[in-house]
């Protein structure tokens, strides 16, 4: 598949030019001409001859900046003075940063956010602990926690390397949302380590997203904590990924006019997300569904069953019950439905055409996708992947911030499955029935419906099990300041 | 001593009233009959015959608003729809939050700030992990990490109550010195699980306050954190409390003429912050120090011991070395110098008749000193308070703002004796020698030049003692973005 340029390998050029008719246009024509597609141009400042102007241009990789860096060099009457790498540039210093929600100009500002009024505010919360959610940042703030163990496709790249990815996290939570999150990067890989530390910090925090912990201990880790602490603790690369194939699914269901209970799945990678998904389906209804890891269909019995892991037990007693074997391609006959959270080439194009009519194929690795969508279009009736690029992504960034922002509203103790199902629907149900189509069954990420929706739901099912805390729905967005409900003294 | 109304018990009274000639006049009257301070009036709405206003009212205790509410009750034509308390309310939802540095509002956006683009800032990290400083929030980020046990006076009130606290903390450092902040309260008082906690999070911070932590175990914990981190460790209850008195202490010399070598101190209170002034104190070089604690004066082979706790020991060991007995007030005689870091009603003010001629007192207890300042000042030459409504207020913001921000600036590795020195001597020397006086020996926490000196001083240090990884010293205030030194592709 052709890599088209992206803003993931933007740069700025910026270049000194005779300020000459004709001059700009041979500029871009060179960038053009060498692939790179020009997003933006500012003009710095403009000096009688000559002129310095900023050039933004999307290219396909690194090597490709130096073919259009190239290019310009080549041009006469220009001095290329610099470039930037955009992506770098933009997280200098980071990306997120604290904010103080009140002035401290004063010394009555001083006496009432800090010593001594403060100490009113702390003894009320020790002598009531429920307040903490009322007067903290508990009430909004969730804890973004990895160990770097397994980041993006980059693996074990550590807790300080995995810092972009963490804030990048919390971004989203505080855009989409208006959840304050902030990283836990830790510098263990320890399980027994990772729960003391999640544990220790948590008196703090409203929620825990557990992000990019490797399998198998990510099931253990979050088990644990979900034991152990009166807030929601939810592993995004599971429970986010299995919410929205979720939300995805519904809505391929209602195009296709196939039933849950009928449907054959095939799904390709067993890892954290795939067992997620896997235990959403069976919650649902889905009888059929075949799973493979890299050793093929998985199935009681086989042969590595002695030294294979638990949760794989647990798989193949809960899936398969016709003991089907072979690999992802055999699989695929008869499948209605194909979910691939592996990675790029594991079935070809053609394979597809063993699938039931109106096959639906979810390919879901990234950045390559398990079949090059433009080949498997044709032989299907859905495709759906986790790239922007194309119709009907999958992406998590559907589920986790409204699905924060309902818990913490409510005040919920912690996330139960039918929480997780209410965010899918509400999801799902952002598209109305006569907007649905074969390229549109998952919402955009950025439709500002989404996260009502699916906080909404969240929130409604948390008080319908008796698992919230808060009375009532708060308004989406920033945490209210109520002066017309103060604490009064008694 | 009585107290006088103040910020930290202030309400505001929402009240309808006639809009006639004279009403409002009557309430102003009510309030500042019943002994309330009157801050700000503003006009809600007006209406016809009716108007609303908001009265901001400082008040002495909950008490005292009691009283306020009652006078204005009495009056006739007026309704009292509400009251508020100011600082209550200022706390609702926490006083921090999260700030995007940058929008997150379209596709190429999203693609540089997370997937796919951030994966190639984390590979560039994994490579080099000193690169965390520049692309990640270590840069700029200081946890505040608390265990809940010595909050301010309130002792032992756990983690959550401990939150406000440290949010206005982070809020201090966020203000004063443009450093993020994070507070982190731990569900532990176990020294091995806070070390195994801090060390386990230190990957994304530039730094660690440690805060509220009771004595001795604070000691344990600063120091092994020391010993395991790559990062400044700063215990502000120790070492801010010494910095300032130190800074507080060499302009009372500048203007009594005494010199630190000649002069006696006695010193009262043995905690955390005593213990680490005296320190301070040995190692500028001062001679005689004796020091209380509960039991008196400390001395080697005291009837205590065998039981005393080794850290008392060094102390016994270090100091008193004519072996001095008895009570705060039999040290006091012929001591130059008395610090105070206990409670209220240690000595009495005629004690202080014992000390040597210019006698210099820093009494330091809060919210009341150990000795009534309006009784203390016709008896010494200095007085010096922890109260922001006395001269010569000791406050630790004076230190850990700048102190932080040239640690970061200068990627200090450690916080080292001579930085707190240095940090000292920066205070003090904010203050001109032609404006030094005995009510202004140390500068107002809102001078804006302190965080600037302490911040150079601390950062020079730094560079000169080898323990700066950064090259050379950045800008106080926000981190920068640096357009003009890009990430260049090698």
């Amino acid at each position: 598949m052709a890599v088209t340029p992206s803003a993931s390998f933007s740069l700025t050029l910026r270049i000194r030019l005779e300020n000459e008719a004709g001059m700009l246009n041979d500029v871009t024509s060179a960038i053009t001409g060498a692939g790179g597609s020009i997003t933006a141009i500012d003009t710095v400042n403009a000096d009688g001859n000559q002129i310095v102007r900023d050039i933004a241009v999307d290219a396909r990789s690194r090597e490709h900046w130096d073919q259009i860096i190239g290019a310009v060099n080549e041009l006469g009457g220009l001095e290329l003075i610099d470039w930037t790498d955009r992506t770098f540039q933009l997280h200098e210093g980071g990306k997120i940063a604290q904010l103080n929600k009140h002035p401290l100009k004063s010394r009555d500002d001083l006496s009432m956010a800090y010593t001594p009024g403060v100490a009113r505010v702390c003894r009320a919360i020790s002598e009531d602990p429920e307040l903490a959610f009322r007067y903290t940042i508990k009430s909004n703030y969730v804890a973004v926690v990895t160990d770097g163990s397994a980041v993006l496709g980059l693996g074990d790249i550590g807790p300080r390397a995995a810092m972009p990815v963490m804030e990048g996290k919390a971004m989203l939570l505080k855009e989409f949302a208006g959840v304050d999150a902030f990283p836990i990067c830790l510098d263990t890989k320890d399980p027994d380590e990772i729960v003391a530390a999640v544990k220790a910090i948590a008196p703090g925090f409203g929620g825990i997203n557990l992000e990019d912990i490797s399998s198998p201990r990510c099931f253990e880790i979050e088990e644990r904590l979900k034991g152990e602490l009166d807030i929601p603790v939810f592993h995004d690369d599971q429970h986010g990924t299995a919410v929205v194939v979720m939300a995805a699914l519904f809505n391929a269901l209602k195009v296709t006019g196939k039933r849950l209970e009928d449907i054959h799945v095939a799904m390709v990678g067993l890892g954290a997300a795939g067992i997620a998904v896997t235990r959403m389906l069976l919650q649902v209804g889905v009888a059929d569904i075949v799973g493979c890891d890299t050793k093929g269909a998985i199935y009681v019995g086989r042969p590595d069953w002695d030294e294979m892991h638990p949760l794989k037990r647990w798989y193949a007693e809960n899936t398969n019950q016709d003991r089907r074997t072979g690999g992802p391609s055999e699989v695929l006959e008869g499948a209605d439905l194909f979910i691939g959270l592996s990675g790029p080439g594991v079935v070809e194009a053609s394979d597809l055409d063993r699938m039931n009519e109106d096959a639906m194929v979810f390919a879901m690795a990234n950045p390559e996708p398990e079949v090059p969508p433009e080949e498997a279009a044709p032989r299907v009736r859905i495709i759906a992947t986790g790239r922007s690029d194309y119709p009907n992504q999958i992406n998590n960034v559907l589920c986790f911030p409204g699905l924060f922002r309902g818990a913490l509203d409510a005040r919920a103790t912690r996330i139960t499955e039918e929480m997780k199902l209410a965010a899918a629907y509400g999801i799902a149900d952002v598209i109305p029935e006569n907007e649905l189509s074969e390229d549109y069954i998952v919402p955009s990420v950025f439709d500002r419906r989404v996260v009502e929706a699916v906080a909404t739901a969240v929130g409604d099912e948390a008080r319908r099990a008796g698992i919230a805390r808060a009375d009532q729905a708060v308004e989406i967005g920033e945490p209210t300041l109520d002066v017309r409900t103060p604490a009064r003294s008694t």
